[in-house]
């Protein structure tokens, strides 16, 4: 039950000129779901990429790094139910010969594919059935697949995640459509479990890497569920080029501002429906610290905040036991930090003052705030100008029983 | 429903001699319950303590730090049901209050006594309520207390934490008695919630504090329920130096190793008692990292471990979702980790070789080790000599709904 998230509608996204998109049942481990999904570029399109920065990273995640390093990147293909992580050399050998099939059928070399996989780890990857999937998802491609996309690429979703923006850059309007997926063992760093972003403004390959890199920072790297960082995030972001009159030369420029606007609002939407959608959520919880000498302790503290259990039970219980709040802060890590300077606010509720209890709070307000399915955590830390945002759900029952029985 | 943990018996507690303990019903939060108690010791003891490196740590650990520092401790006071944490200056002028009612009944000065508050932070500590109740708990004072102050201090805790040894030291036997609380806000950095050991050895105080780092870095500092560092975690350790015969004037000597030993067996057994009891806690798990470049970053992984919502869930369900463990291995934060020198074992089973699933293995046998109470999760790193274990417990809906309710 996600919170203030609905399924988007087919008629909502837009297709992006020079991406097409199929979608197959491939039967990788259960039954009558969609579970592969290729992307087809045409040829001439930028691609970059981020990826998870867990050492145990899994296979596909190995070859993708490697193909992009190449370019001229023109296919994807993801399958569910199977993460090919923890699957040593074989993995390798499975994840490269997925590019090698799809190369085949398109007539185009392996280095030109990239593999992302999602689902169970330390299980070999069903080859076969991928193998054998492929001609069905490739007979389904069609530039208005994005919804079909967003089905295909979930597992323990209950929602599928997609938006689409338009932007004006260099006098055409652009499009912007991506899709995301991802509930549990969400802790993105460099990106999400899997994100895929596109647009047809003209980007050259040489500004792809930092374009995806500035994107995830403001988005994917901004949420957490439960502080695992996956083994397969993987965020791409495609420019098609297709747009000729919005090139973009420089990000920094009154186009690449425009571009960026747009894609962030679609990356951070796509960011934040996977808190909305995190396994057992019910609030959604944006934990913002202020105050702090630069923005990486503000995250730390943040982060501290977000993925205490204490913290996270408490929101699920709408119980104002905010103390646990001050706890996370005291031990997120900043050793000189004073606490008699830190100030706490629950969306407009100042509860704490000077490190200790507001004179003029009241557990009535905390409570009424405490019960809302949106809530702002706002912490002064009292030692500087920077802030920074992340982005949380609460720790529900329905969270161990989701996590206990994943795999049944 | 703690993980074979049984309460202990009065009986099987050795008094130590020169203290003496008693406890009363303040009513400081609950009626009827044991929430005060109060340990004496004859002058003449050596006292050394370590505490929480929570930035926010509560008034009393900020009081106990400076009176400490004085040395000549003659007497303790320790609350449940507040933990005069979050609490400003206002808290600081209430513990200090605490010393002071006390050491007037005691005619002693306030820098003798130290406080210890455990319960709800942010709210202010009832100070008129310990004052009533401090003459019960002083006219209840006798030597063979400590199984009434293990349940004097407990709070979400379902078992009472006691334990004793003895050992022959310079020809002398000398008794060792323990007591801790704690069960949840379990991630201790430096000491746990509450503990409090003592010996009548005779060690001199010039030596406590280096004993009382020692033993918390092999007990209290490698449990964590839920890797919430406390406002308020207090380890003390007194030598009350009344067996004359048993003198220790360094802890590396013969006689030093054995007294270390005792109270490390002890102290072990207080924290590992704490990860039984640990809020919803159905298992007892050992993790235990090997091959590491330094001890630390083998604790670094093994805190991944026992952290992970996903890891904990999986043993909760007993089910062997092992891939896992090796996610949380991947994002630890050693950068240079090479994956594919990671072994893991299961018990007496060996899950993953080389950083892929060990073809000998077999689910069945991952299963087996699942179902069992206490398991030994080992990771070998691959990367040097260095070993590490830290004691944790599974994380289940109980905890979930002890955490949601605690303070209705």
């Amino acid at each position: 039950m996600a919170v203030n998230l609905s399924a988007p509608r087919a008629g909502d996204l837009r297709p992006v000129p020079g991406v097409t998109i199929g979608v197959a049942e491939a039967g990788i481990r259960k039954a009558n779901r969609k579970d592969l999904t290729v992307f087809l570029l045409e040829p001439g399109a930028s691609v970059g990429g981020v990826f998870t920065r867990n050492r145990f990273c899994a296979a596909p995640v190995q070859v993708c790094r490697e193909h992009l390093q190449q370019g001229d990147i023109r296919a994807f293909v993801v399958n569910t139910g199977n993460a090919n992580a923890g699957t040593g050399e074989e993995g390798l050998v499975r994840a490269r010969a997925t590019c090698i099939a799809l190369a085949r059928k398109l007539e185009i070399s392996p280095q030109q594919v990239l593999p992302f996989s999602t689902g169970v780890i330390m299980e070999p990857l069903p080859l076969d059935r991928i193998e054998a999937g492929l001609p069905a998802a490739l007979a389904d491609a069609k530039p208005d697949h994005w919804l079909r996309a967003a089905e295909g690429i979930m597992t323990t979703d209950t929602v599928a995640k997609a938006f689409s923006a338009t932007a004006r850059v260099g006098g055409a309007e652009i499009t912007v459509t991506g899709i995301s997926k991802g509930a549990g063992m969400i802790r993105p760093n460099m990106a999400t479990m899997l994100g895929f972003l596109a647009t047809d403004a003209c980007v050259a390959q040489s500004l792809m890497q930092q374009l995806a890199f500035e994107l995830a920072e403001s988005s994917f790297n901004r949420v957490t569920v439960d502080g695992d960082t996956s083994t397969n995030d993987s965020f791409i972001v495609v420019a098609t080029n297709k747009a000729q009159h919005a090139q973009v030369t420089r990000l920094d420029s009154d186009d690449g501002r425009a571009l960026l606007a747009a894609m962030r609002q679609v990356a951070q939407q796509l960011a934040q429906a996977i808190v909305r959608d995190g396994e057992g959520a019910t609030k959604f919880i944006a934990v913002r610290v202020e105050g702090g000498r630069d923005a990486q302790e503000c995250r730390q503290v943040a982060y501290a905040i977000a993925h205490s259990p204490l913290v996270k039970t408490a929101f699920f219980a709408s119980d104002p036991n905010l103390g646990r709040i001050l706890a996370a802060v005291g031990y997120a890590g900043i050793d000189d930090l004073d606490q008699t300077r830190i100030d706490l606010w629950l969306d407009d509720v100042h509860v704490a003052r000077s490190g200790g209890r507001n004179p003029a709070y009241r557990e009535e307000d905390g409570q009424r705030v405490m019960k809302q399915q949106e809530i702002t955590i706002r912490v002064g830390l009292g030692r500087g100008e920077a802030a920074d945002t992340v982005w949380t759900c609460d720790f529900s029952h329905e969270y161990v029983s989701i996590n206990a029985d994943y795999r049944s």
